[in-house]
């Protein structure tokens, strides 16, 4: 039997509130979007540092658009606790955004204890970790792990905008970027709560679970070339139709991921001249593949590109795949997993489920100048990126009372 | 052994020249786009109505855009022969192009000798044939059959300019739009000469072919509603993946297409939300279904239904089509086939190629109105709607040669 603290459950309630505050600061007239250097990045950053200073933490934006709030002002160790607040397109109102609030009511329950702890605690609110706008994603959590680079700032959104000009007219100097680097050597790790994603808690009628690594992915941009050509006169055995190779080549991803227990997903498809009377000479499409380990992933995709290379000859098409993003996976710290392990299990919950996560997250860019953990919260039949996105405030309330013991215990560097 | 008349052969190369005038006016810079009411337009019927005068025809633009060049101004019973000067994206310059230079071409052939033909001969250069900027084909030609609907005034382009507002900004009066209409009892027939688009001629090494039917046709617009979820954390079995939905229906519109001797399309995709990371809820695509005979069409379509039923049922999505455009096979009138193949047959080509139009013409809505045939052109590998979509200079001229034949026996009523 879970029971979530009189004070957890109270500050819950708040981040649900806190939620539907965040969830109105959006570009939609009837949903979610809020993305890197927009004015609702602005306005979201400018709520949770409100909420963050009321919490008693300094507050401050770093040259990336990351919004950061510290307890003390000296210079202690410094544990991270963090997530995000950007959304995909008609997003819901949990992903990241509840990691973020967690984070802040752990300072509140902690209250002044926080201040008799040997480091501080720092909440990080991260921009783009979804990377909607720019189509590259984790550039806030990037440029506080020290790894960017310059040749992002000629990324640019669907209007054209550069990310150098979309900083820059955001307030940042793109010159400064660097001073969004944390030092490692100041670290003591990184903690993030996080709703999964997944339908895996739900299923084991676990609120909580601990992560054990976050997935290694790799996307790529697939192009089909075959020959544009009148849809009437153009016999079946003249025909190179582009759209049809795409299509066999979608299939394929799925075929081969639920065969090798991966999970691949075309999620975008542009087809050229795109006349409903044209027999299609180009179609593009994405891929993003994902597997518990890199070594399985890099087999699997190698899989798929034979059967592109199938599809292609057969079809007197020709299918290219260029990759456009790589993550190998991240594996969780033992020391800090065993932390967020304790603070499930003080909320009562025995065995709590390990997992590895098959979503992207602020963590991946953190594990590589310290040491990380996460903890995720069960998503009801795992519906995210989507408005249906729910998560329970009884939920959020045993989570809030697990990160406080996690963090107290990498904080105080207790065993478990 | 064909032989095309000399003078033929230099309005061949008249008629090559103009086509490449033709291709100059265009929206694109590397490529040809030429559509309804736009600059490219006017522009195009300025160039055709010029060398229409200078052939000795009496030119118009009607109340739908069409150009209209006639020989005598007097009230003779009138012989049609037209075809369209508007195209697709990125087109080639010879699909209804080389139907209106003939048509002009066979003016001059014919010379003086028009003048004491008991007919007018009247050259149109329809617009909007191809449908390529509100989605709906043959409006020119539709307006002068007379069978006009206003609720395509509402019809936007992509830019979400109306019809109504484009036909104004064209300088045409949208109220006057049924004086375009022509009355059936002046007409003695239609002809309209046309590149095949397709490669039968081609492969049957014939410069020239008699059309026998044009393709009875249906167009519909799916859309394909499953659930948008994160791509990382939804498990297969959890997902309702409307990308894959579409693209198993697309290859079934194939299958059952390629196995039923019918020619199915499917020219256009969209995603939604369209991103890297989500699994896509929802999918539109366009079907182009073309049969000889309608009942074979709509048996070949209800096998098609049946297919996306079964993929709608298996992936948990919702498949919907909506039919947006359909039209009866148009069977060509003996008197004029006959009028065509002793055109041909006159060139020295013996035994002329009959085939069924599995492209779209005006000559659908002049069907509506009046008898209507129609003389095919060798298409090289039946490449069209294509930049490389070819004729050969050789071929326009027996194109020429034939057509001015068929007009001279109709115009006469003399038996072949």
């Amino acid at each position: 039997m879970t029971r979530a603290s009189r004070a957890a459950v109270d500050l819950a309630t708040v981040v649900a509130a806190r939620c539907d505050e965040l969830a109105a600061i959006s570009a939609m007239p009837d949903g979610i979007r809020r993305v890197h250097l927009s004015p609702e990045h602005a306005a979201a950053n400018a709520l949770a540092a409100r909420w963050m200073a009321e919490a008693g933490l300094r507050t401050w934006v770093d040259a990336a658009g990351n919004l950061h709030g510290r307890t003390g002002d000296d210079d202690r160790p410094v544990l991270v606790v963090g997530s995000h607040l950007d959304t995909v397109v008609d997003a819901g109102r949990y992903d990241g955004t509840v990691g973020v609030l967690t984070g802040i009511a752990v300072v509140e329950l902690l209250g002044d204890r926080v201040h008799d702890l040997p480091v501080a605690i720092e909440v990080v609110a991260f921009t783009d970790e979804e990377g909607t706008r720019f189509g590259k994603a984790l550039l806030g959590s990037s440029a506080m792990a020290g790894v960017w680079d310059d040749a992002w700032w000629d990324l640019e959104d669907e209007d054209g905008t550069t990310l150098r000009d979309a900083a820059t007219a955001f307030g940042l100097d793109p010159a400064r970027i660097h001073e969004a680097a944390v030092d490692p050597s100041t670290l003591v790790g990184y903690l993030e709560a996080h709703i999964e994603q997944g339908p895996y808690l739900d299923r084991a009628g676990q609120a909580l679970g601990v992560v054990t690594s976050i997935a290694s992915a790799r996307r790529f941009s697939v192009d089909v070339v075959g020959e544009a050509r009148h849809a009437g006169g153009t016999p079946y055995e003249s025909r190179h139709d582009a759209l049809l190779g795409a299509a066999e080549g979608a299939l394929a991803v799925e075929r081969t991921c639920i065969r090798e227990q991966h999970v691949g997903t075309v999620g975008t498809m542009h087809v050229e001249p795109g006349a409903v009377n044209v027999v299609p000479g180009h179609a593009r499409f994405s891929v993003d593949l994902r597997g518990e380990f890199d070594e399985g992933r890099d087999r699997v995709w190698e899989t798929i590109e034979d059967a592109f290379a199938e599809i292609a000859d057969r079809r007197g098409l020709r299918i290219t795949a260029t990759e456009v993003h790589r993550a190998p996976a991240v594996v969780c710290a033992p020391r800090l997993m065993d932390a967020v392990r304790a603070g499930i299990v003080a909320t009562g919950q025995q065995q709590p489920l390990e997992l590895f996560s098959r979503a992207g997250h602020d963590a991946m860019s953190l594990g590589l100048v310290t040491d990380v953990a996460m903890l995720f919260l069960r998503n009801p039949d795992g519906i995210s990126h989507h408005p249906d996105e729910a998560v329970s405030v009884d939920d959020v309330a045993l989570g809030i009372d697990a990160m406080t013991t996690a963090v107290t215990i990498v904080a105080t560097g207790a065993a478990p």
